[in-house]
């Protein structure tokens, strides 16, 4: 478990006189007890005194599971009986022995809206009622304290940042691969192909037990609608294009989400005008980034910075977001209007992208630590318009 | 859209008094208009008479829309007013247009157990009181219809045959890179890699427009928890290891579920003998697939052979079920006890398999179409132990 995020947890549960946190959505049990669950079927019960208790499927697999709380099966999986109306009780039996029966528990209702689990072919099979059986575990029923959970994906501890910092270098693995793929004749299809590739390779090394990319590539005229999404296509590269990368990466539950602009051929004056642009514009607003920094001042800078350099009508989306326990935490936000307050140990993207059909995308997406007096960049390779 | 798929679910409305039926799950969207969506947030409301109309975020790609129906777009990613009270208020006008307002709508209520998107790095955004209000977009309020909407997936059109076929033919190519790379010193992960890397690869050529490739793989001791799960390690293959994938594929929204078994380097006589007790299963049970069949006969069949062959002990799971829309389709089960009966037009897995510390794991899997006096089989590539 993690034990400096568990502590904020009882915080929560004793300040807001909560029975119990429930956690079940993947992400939040990354989040707590650094495991990332195989069916996305498993649940820990957090506690004001005693450690969290995690339930999982009979069929779990027993390699990754936390050593250093109890972990109790329930039959998912092995009887023809209800297991979920078996998992409710044990709940229900722990919260009365650990808990606080009488107050209520908490838990975020939201079933979607989440990290995939490892199994990600498929979405966890909870039941529909899942979310309803959890609030009923406890004698003192539900409370919503949504905005205090939410907030603890904003704090990454030394353990999270290490997990996130192995990620980014698996990453940067994935974007050489990127770079050394921008040749003409190859399909978007095959350069994500080779950057998954690259990743998922990694399993074994400097201590990732477990990786996956997730790479769309949008190349020249594509590259317009990258800043309203993200994929792959045939289309062929052609010399001239520019290349654009969306890269979500999973090391050991942690998630990197960068982005890269490359050129097929010899960039063009234009092509580092626009490139250029977007530097600035990201190194502007990186420079702003430190303890205490808000949110919409970041948005701010980069845009002027944009403005001035006449591309700024071409930056169409927020600057950036926390990551770490998903692709995008929820939490922080940096955008127009948002005066949310950067923290010390928070994790976000800083990515100013430009789109248009006369050019195609350029985007540049680093993940960034905040720091008491500034920041450190974790995605540190390359982000020029060429690789080497 | 699916034109034999909308007359079935239109026939549904008149038969349960319904206002509408609302679909918004991706295997749903795939089932009913052909679509798998991107973003994950796209609605589609049926009617009685009128053809569907779908409801897609702002930000959906253009690209792979249904041509064939109305496509209107909710403020998603462009507004700061909350876009899902738009959607509500648009279908519900719609309603009143082309349904009947003053009679129940049904919808699954089921939120996650479904498939994932094309932006599969993450679960969809949906806001957690999404299925709530859409149970009162109808002045009639909501109806359980869930029997006949899961059937739904046992019907697969002409249309999903040929896309399933697809599929299967792309699960070839995975698996002929899993065969070639049963070589002692590779890394699970790395067959997996290349198994991934075959099938997105495959975008642009015979019709593949998008596709990606779930690959894990067990072997060795490895393979013995394979009745149980699947996932890959970084353990190295050795040789006299035999090697099992487990591999879900998903080729333009429809999904192919293939199990093969293979060894590295020569099998012994005891490998051999096991592996043809599973072949020998997986005949005996395909033999019984045609129309009509009951579920539970093709369970006993399968488990009979392994009895006779002595490791009747190591088949510890169901023998099959539905596949298409989705890794594990809902709707038929192929199980002990269950007296489901097959039809004409189910596609279902056929996958006797066996787990013991003293070998690993063995299983088969094909993908087998039900006709009126048989079956066909879709996953037509080798099932030996080696691939050549």
């Amino acid at each position: 478990m993690n034990k400096q995020k568990i502590s904020m947890v009882s915080k929560i549960i004793i300040e807001k006189e909560l029975g119990a946190i429930i956690f079940f959505r993947p992400d939040e049990l990354m989040m707590t007890l650094g495991y990332r669950p195989y069916w996305g079927l498993s649940v820990a019960v957090c506690y004001e005194h005693s450690n969290p208790i995690l339930y999982v499927p009979a069929l779990e697999p027993k390699l990754r599971l936390p050593k250093d709380i109890v972990v109790k099966r329930y039959p998912w999986g092995e009887t023809s009986e209800d297991p979920f109306e078996i998992l409710y009780e044990m709940i229900k039996e722990d919260i009365k022995e650990y808990g606080n029966y009488s107050k209520p528990v908490s838990l975020i209702k939201n079933v979607g809206n989440t990290t995939p689990c490892i199994l990600s072919a498929e979405q966890p099979p909870l039941p529909s009622d899942f979310v309803e059986n959890l609030m009923k575990v406890s004698k003192g029923g539900y409370k919503n304290v949504d905005e205090e959970i939410l907030d603890l994906y904003n704090f990454k501890t030394c353990e999270d940042i290490e997990g996130i910092r192995l990620c980014n270098k698996v990453a940067g693995i994935g974007i050489k691969a990127f770079y050394d793929s921008l040749q003409e004749g190859l399909t978007e299809a095959e350069v994500s192909a080779k950057m998954e590739y690259a990743v998922r390779t990694q399993i074994g090394k400097n201590g990732v037990k477990y990786a996956s990319g997730f790479a769309q590539v949008q190349s020249g005229i594509n590259g317009a609608d990258g800043g309203r999404y993200n994929w792959v296509t045939d289309k062929k590269l052609e010399n001239g294009d520019l290349v654009m990368t969306e890269f979500a990466v999973v090391v050991n539950g942690y998630w990197a989400d960068i982005t890269r602009t490359g050129k097929v051929g010899i960039p063009s004056k234009e092509d580092i005008r626009l490139h250029e642009a977007v530097k600035k514009a990201q190194d502007k607003a990186l420079s702003l980034v430190r303890e205490g920094a808000i949110s919409e001042d970041l948005q701010k800078a980069a845009s002027e910075v944009l403005d001035t350099e006449c591309v700024g009508k071409y930056f169409t989306h927020g600057l950036g977001h926390g990551v770490g326990f998903r692709y995008h935490d929820p939490g922080i936000r940096i955008a127009k209007g948002n005066k949310e307050v950067l923290k010390e140990g928070m994790v976000i993207t800083i990515e100013p992208g430009i789109y248009d059909s006369s050019f195609g995308g350029i985007r540049i997406e680093e993940n960034v630590l905040v720091t008491k007096n500034g920041y450190e960049i974790l995605s540190k390779f390359t982000r020029e318009l060429k690789g080497d």
